[in-house]
């Protein structure tokens, strides 16, 4: 259902305050208009690169090989595997490009990477960049994840299969082979970079603002905002833009006997049920007390009472991907293996739930015997894995201090919660020059990209939109998937007749859009 | 508090017929007499069978190494490891002590072991015997769980320390030693003997009902009743005698997503949450949904109705041994790692909730990611096991009936509930003339023992009490504990002073008893 009127916004305002004392809701976004932002009105890049586009058409074996070296070399930040070894290929290719600065910069875990290029340019860019990759799924995968194998005769065309491939090794190198080409034919970048590269974002980005910090006073100089490179084509061809993204707090609850009674040091003998207290089922209670019965509201009080209605910038914005997001809801589900989103929802209101709703999510839940067959015991200790995402104006902070009073007034204060990472989100504004220069070539390329006010998903972009004040963009054409799955890939050469971009267009819109930005104003 | 009038159990029986339509509340076990049965009254057994003892102590080395050579067979029902070859050595060890008949029983997963040993005798006992072992624990074990090894140098004395020593390869195996130093020594048994053992004691016994029907015919002739060697004595010295045990159902609870919505073939990432059901959160709140906040009340709807009240027999027992059992609380605590127990029970309360009641508990739940760090997932599959002890007069089957109605009466039918094994408790009486030989062969070596009404644990014993209408004892001396955890033992040469019973005294008590046996009218 739409409100489209002031006095439906305050009733459901009202509404929502009345509910804040009473079983908690999930909160209801209504409308105020049904403006849509139409990206087809932003003038297409007009700017020709004929020598970079040539060069990269006649190194494109060299480019892949690239892209390859890098999947190849693992960087697994979660399990510490050939992280350092990661950094250190990113610093020597910044090097090899003609980065004057570029050098790793330890952290109290994961080193950063840290690369300067002066063009000498009126206009300076950020780079953001990720080197680290997700663990291997046990199970699922068809090719050596590490192998960086190009597999022949995907359905897509000839794609390159691999961890990182699209998350996110494969964009960022395939911009820097965009780099490479227009410093070769060009002598020098229209823009300076300053590159600030993490190993742990898979970890939640903890000391990602201990490397800006350091950094700041020279960032803050890159006006020109930042960019992240992404494969962002659907199947479809189709690209959304994303204006922002959602913040994180990944932590864990655990319980385990103690003075409250349970098991404390090992397990027992299960017939011990009858008069000793379980840990299990003081994790399935404290778990339980959190959400609905369905799962899909969080019933810890306040939680989402810091929750922004939509503005009328992100209004419109979301009223102009509508159509898109509605047309492409099936494709999508069908390769997320979902049946039906949520409470059935779909079309303007699944995807408002979607980028402006918090989460709560559990990522794992294990304790006990999970072996086959059966073993009757009653174990000492049970731990989950949750994540919630942040929506404006949630905090991390605040959100473990809610999560932690609701516990301990539901009286789980043998529960014990650690957070493992957090940060806010972030937001651009479509009026940023970086964001209209990026709509111009992306329509440079056919492509009118959908503008979508945030990404569901979490970086820490709060860094550059709060701390540096800088809009960030994540841009590219190509498509890849299977971020955080088995059988991760991008498509290298798509099959004849297809929308989507392979490796040397996605590198001629980066070429482009250097450009572009630096004549944006 | 104790109520001793009759008003008292109406009055109890009413309340509990009230709650029953409102929230389940734990059942009260009310006593309605303080009489204690006194197991000292029990004459000694006064037989002498010194040309047995005398073989026993000149054959100590060999009989150890019996014991040693049955661990070191792994026998892992579970995982399928050296089951066959476990039944065979059995198998072989009967032939060789001269049973008639001595053969594998195939059932449709492990097989049985069938052994008739002919004595002519007026008397025929059954013996009932389990050859399988629970999976070895990842952690925690000091030796080779399979190297029978012997370690000199524990705070008890000489100790076998390996899997299967007290549960129940070890006394089942010094069981046989006394059946030989008998038949070396009197060239005959004066019981006829019908074993029957099992390889799935630790799955739940599903084939031993088939075991038992094959020979149902013969076995109601072992009028002597069914002995199960077990080591029985406290680290105090003192023996408690069960008379019964609890049944089980062990089933899973599995939430996968499907129809209703929710991945249905893989993980998804984390950030889909907003608009994706979790079957994480569904396990999480259908396993909630079946206890009280506390985990220790089940609040599944008519689950206590069926369970009977403490008869006086029963109540005479327990007041019996309510004071041993109160001295030797805070040790069996300690030993479990538990600082209390329940809402602060201890006593008859403790004692009686510990034996007479039903348990609803979590063996293990799984699901997602359980690594290090951070994996953003809202994972496809949740697992949970569970078993629920079942006492006089619940059944597998209503159980199991109970808990799929509650499920699906608070909207979880999408949670699949599968049964892996389940069979009902059993109950024999003092007075059995099996009982009675048994206290006063603990009563020539100097222990009276506590005669609980029933074992916590459970056992499939319903197949002797219930189908061949025999009692069952468990019955030895000796000390072993670590079942179902690492570092599993049994004493083999106690300490100088102790009261606990080395192996030789062990096979001399089996000596006595089937002696006394045979001569108890």
């Amino acid at each position: 259902m739409i409100r489209t009127t002031a006095l439906a916004l305050v009733l459901s305002a009202l509404s929502m305050t009345a509910v804040a004392h009473a079983e908690p809701k999930r909160p209801s976004f209504p409308f105020t208009t049904d403006v849509a932002y139409d990206a087809s009105k932003v003038a297409p890049y007009k700017g020709k690169h004929a020598a970079a586009y040539a060069y990269i058409d006649a190194n494109k074996d060299r480019d892949v090989a690239n892209v390859q070296r890098w999947v190849r070399q693992r960087s697994i930040s979660a399990q510490n595997d050939g992280v350092v070894q990661m950094a250190e290929m990113l610093r020597d290719d910044l090097k090899a490009l003609g980065f004057k600065e570029a050098e790793l910069v330890p952290t109290k875990r994961h080193p950063g990477v840290w690369g300067y290029y002066d063009a000498g340019a009126k206009t300076t860019i950020a780079v953001y960049m990720m080197y680290d990759v997700q663990p291997i799924e046990p199970t699922g995968w068809k090719v050596d994840a590490f192998a960086g194998t190009i597999v022949e005769d995907h359905p897509l065309g000839r794609v390159l299969m691999a961890r990182g491939a699209t998350n996110q090794k494969g964009p960022q190198r395939i911009f820097l082979n965009a780099l490479q080409a227009i410093i070769a034919t060009e002598k020098k970048l229209p823009v300076n970079i300053m590159l600030l590269a993490e190993g742990e974002e898979e970890l939640g980005s903890p000391h990602y603002p201990d490397l800006i910090a350091k950094y700041a006073d020279r960032l803050k100089q890159a006006k020109g905002g930042v960019v992240f490179p992404m494969m962002s084509q659907a199947p479809s061809g189709g690209v959304q833009m994303t204006l922002g993204v959602k913040g994180n707090i990944y932590f864990e609850l655990e319980a385990q006997g103690g003075p409250q009674g349970g098991p404390k040091d090992a397990e027992v003998h299960s017939s011990f049920k009858a008069i000793v207290d379980a840990p299990g089922w003081r994790l399935a209670q404290a778990l339980a007390s959190l959400t609905s019965p369905d799962g899909n509201t969080i019933v810890v009080p306040g939680y989402y009472d810091s929750i922004r209605q939509p503005n009328q910038e992100e209004q419109e914005l979301i009223n102009g991907v509508v159509p898109g997001w509605t047309a492409r809801e099936p494709e999508l589900r069908k390769s997320l293996g979902v049946d039906k989103w949520i409470d059935g929802l779909s079309g303007r209101e699944a995807l408002t739930e979607y980028l402006f709703d918090t989460t709560l999510n559990i990522d794992g839940i294990w304790g006990g015997y999970s072996g086959e067959g059966t073993k009757t015991i009653l174990p000492h200790k049970f731990t989950a894995k949750l994540d919630s995402r942040l929506v404006p104006n949630q905090t991390p902070d605040e959100s473990e201090r809610l999560i932690r009073a609701h516990l301990d007034a539901k009286g789980f204060t043998d529960i014990k919660l650690t957070r493992l990472s957090g940060y806010p989100p972030a937001q651009s504004s479509v009026k940023a020059p970086l964001v209209q220069a990026t709509i111009g070539t992306y329509r440079k390329y056919g492509i009118t990209p959908d503008v979508m006010p945030r990404l569901a998903g979490s970086a820490p972009y709060y860094v550059f939109t709060d701390i540096l004040k800088l809009p960030i963009v994540s841009a590219g054409i190509g498509y890849g998937t299977g971020a955080h799955a088995p059988n991760e890939f991008i498509v290298i050469d798509p099959k004849p007749g297809s929308k989507l971009a392979g490796i040397t267009d996605a590198e001629k819109f980066y070429v482009d859009l250097v450009h572009a930005v630096a004549a944006a104003r």
